[in-house]
């Protein structure tokens, strides 16, 4: 598969590399806003032993058509901002490039864009693009089915200066009908997240727990994305429908 | 739904309380082995406030035929130990009464026994009869799934005197293919039990942690194992298959 | 050492058990406000082997006078409520009996009235007379002073109908000059207690944690309270103090 | 105060970094065994704003003699491995130079001639240089004297191709009078460092948790060892010796 990447900063700098070191997804670009860093090499400038083209474009010289014409791909990997798509999103449409947005925000209006988009191609949108995340949401989800009474709480735990509300606590909190205030917030030091969700009953706790290690781990979402949307036709996907197969095919021993 | 009760050591009277507290099921009597507390009323042996009849009974003084004829019970649910079958199995499974165990070990030959008595009657076996413990398990089975290359470690954790290693984090152990020996048992002063499966990822971590705080969570759980098996035909049931659907049923938001 | 014992509720009969079952400590009584038990021994009606007197008084019968001077002392526990103490003081104090009180709130007159009892005879009192959450505070307390600018948090958790900030978090807080505003109460089911200091530096977190499993862990600290205090003069004393001494001696290896 | 620094593999790297940011600390030279990167600009080669020396020597072409003649220093900060102290002691020992020593592992002998070198200048030696660990040691040692019948259990957590038990594990464990067979190793995913001392009591638990983020936690705790050694006479210090006077000077409130 080969995948193009929207966006370079620190996190677009780590699903890079991990793109780089992926076996079966080649990184034949990067389009980021500014020249900084225009064509430079992605291997060379993250030290990673790789062959993968991976040079650096800047959006303002050059047009996405141009791009693609020059160095096709199967997968536009967007991990930059809400501007991101009107970049890429009308030519991937038409050239039947699947999309994978990592953004973490979108406005309604841009959600509509996307789901418009869906119509002609493969797009997916995870505002938290880790499979540690998506997973413990689907799995609460599934308890709290099975026991409606059940407590839940969300601790999420960040870095000192962290300003607001963790978005990731916000999205679990919303798929389990909680309300957005209760989240507790901690930030201590150079905690870099840590999101934990609280399961009481009566007589017994569970507690599921995300610890974040690097921004990789976005890496591998990502990843882990263009390999299970292959082939899917066109439409508008969300990691959980990604995961949800692994749950309904729970057997017996 | 009314119920008989086969045990009444410390595990098996806390399972009486719940029971007495539940709405929706009766507790008819208690059999147990020995003739101590014969006759006496288990709610104010207990000290509950509960109009259920709850009469103790010495196993060695009534058969269970002649128990169930005073008084009929839908479901038996034992927790004594291996020999406890051999008292009342036969004759459930001709009247087709509902057999739930939670006895922890059975040997080989004993479980052949109940897959036979199955044949008659619905019978239910779970070694640990709680629900978040079976959760537990089948939400890691499915994470196994989705990355069949995580790293799994079990810590179990119980008070300082407790022998061996725990017979649940074995169960865990061979749900994921583990090998037993490489359960971490902590063993520290009054910790009543505490299981954590670590999965780890290579830039993120979840852990899936299991907390008892008193035993009548084995009651919940076969409270829970009760209502679930209403209605359900003859045959062999195990926690894991009355979790499945809920598991089976998860939809995309 | 010879004790009396004042309040019976919940924690009350953990603590006479925890009484009973120690080696150097003989309960003589125990008094409560109603006359409820009246004269029944503890030992028999907690189930406890021992032959220590143990039998209840009410405090609407029978004086603290009467009552020492039939069944001396050498030390009162406290674990009733605010209003305890104008039962025994001053009668305490003139016979110099060890007063160690666990009540959780003393408004500022009673605290005055301990104080002035303390001129007379040794008085203890500690809001929650765990080892364990003591230990911690002195602890945290250490380590704010040898990395000031390191950050705190404060999460509680407790059973679900559990009102209010816990107490035991907002004196932790006061010792650390944290806004007590700051801390995070989690309700959820049935835990019995839990406090976790989070501690965070710019590249590493200690986390200090306590969990409550029983009500037994007050009577130990009564019981540590009592042999620490033997032989201590008149004087108003914390758990912080009786504590100190063990932090002072850390010698280097 | 001038640091010199002996090593630059990847936690050598880390403590560069954070010596360049501290504000009362100059790092005047690196010192490494390869030519790789000789004469290179450390805050240049490592992206950091400073207006610190920091140029990279190579041992095999300049000795400690001549590189404190040109670039004076009045503390080197050892990072290498057990061989280092052989190039720069005995010259830091005729200088009065404050040696701080991180190497993980030494020799019997290495440290019989750390102990010499201690003789005629301030020697500091600790394995695992972090505040956050040693500060966890000295409180388990406490806890252990204020309760001697606790039950210790240590788990450590590290990423999975770790080999063997963690070093810093079995000092904790020496510390306690565990024994070091008793640890438990977690190895999953890419956990960075994580120790856990659980110290159980009959009604109560208290954890004792460190977490490592990231190795710059390493360069923080040689910046904390130079400035309590700072005025301090010859001799062989450890860091428990440092945070001492801290837990001596408790007082009560």
């Amino acid at each position: 598969m080969k995948a193009g990447l929207i966006g370079f900063g620190k996190t677009g700098k780590a699903v890079a590399s991990t793109l780089l070191r992926s076996k079966d997804i080649v990184l034949e670009w990067v389009v980021r806003k500014t020249d900084k860093l225009e064509f430079r090499s992605v291997p060379e400038f993250l030290g990673e032993e790789s062959d993968e083209p991976g040079l650096i474009y800047s959006g303002a010289h050059i047009s996405i058509g141009e791009l693609v014409d020059l160095h096709p791909v199967d997968v536009i990997i967007d991990f930059s901002s809400e501007s991101g798509v009107s970049y890429y999103g009308e030519e991937a449409a038409i050239r039947n490039i699947t999309i994978i947005s990592a953004v973490s925000h979108y406005s309604e209006e841009t959600i509509l864009t996307l789901k418009k988009l869906a119509e002609r191609t493969t797009v997916f949108w995870s505002p938290n693009i880790t499979l540690g995340i998506n997973y413990l949401m689907i799995a609460a989800k599934t308890l709290k089915k099975i026991v409606p009474s059940i407590d839940f709480e969300i601790v999420e735990e960040h870095f000192r200066d962290k300003p607001g509300v963790s978005g990731t606590a916000k999205v679990i909190a919303r798929n389990l009908d909680l309300d957005p205030g209760s989240i507790k917030s901690v930030r201590a030091g150079g905690i870099i997240g840590r999101h934990e969700l609280i399961c009481g009953f009566p007589f017994q706790t569970v507690r599921l727990v995300h610890e974040s290690i690097t921004r990789e781990a976005f890496g591998n979402g990502a990843i882990f994305a263009a390999r299970n949307l292959f082939g899917k036709k066109a439409g508008f996907y969300t990691f959980e429908e990604l995961l949800m197969p692994y749950f309904n095919e729970v057997q017996s021993a």
